[in-house]
């Protein structure tokens, strides 16, 4: 009846070629993700464009998300979360290289 | 622009008299809540029924779910999630009274 995501803070990779993205919930208009970086950040020319908005925490790591509109760079840590609004233009600035980042992300759209 | 919620895995309360419900996002078809139980549970009489689905995940401490509909309990520990369904009779049948558990949970509805 019910859908269990275990351990969801364990075992996480300390090394990946590219960030990994574990989809732990999909629903018509909801989906939920575990993001885990290990120093990685968007490409320096991209930005995130979405139709969903989005809120996302940082479980573990550190992290920095840059926004296009005004230039400004707001670091996550541990328990910081954001809501990022529907078509706010946004990267990933930087992770930490020292431990990986796990991140939990909600997007969702609104009727 | 964006909504940040700062150290939601900091200053946690060791000791509560009753649970403890942070609004952190309130939109037209979803929200979400840290919850903080030190050793609570719900009434022996009581489920929760509710009109919204809900995911949620333990981020600290120890919980156990019961479902109505067949007796199950499932414990959960620390990022262990579970996706209850609307409509999905429940109760929080135990917190671990050593720590403070720290949850977080997703309600929405579909249209």
């Amino acid at each position: 009846m019910t859908v269990l995501h275990p351990r969801l803070l364990q075992d996480i990779p300390r090394s990946l070629d590219a960030e990994q993205f574990d989809m732990l919930l999909q629903r018509p208009n909801l989906r939920i993700e575990r993001i885990v970086s290990t120093g990685h950040a968007s490409d320096e020319t991209f930005w995130h464009d979405q139709v969903e908005h989005e809120w996302v925490i940082v479980l573990s790591g550190r992290a920095k998300l840059r926004y296009q509109s005004d230039g400004t760079e707001v670091e996550l840590g541990p328990g910081d979360a954001a809501f990022i609004p529907a078509r706010t233009r946004h990267r990933v600035a930087w992770t930490t290289p020292d431990e990986p980042t796990v991140w939990l992300a909600i997007f969702w759209t609104e009727a």
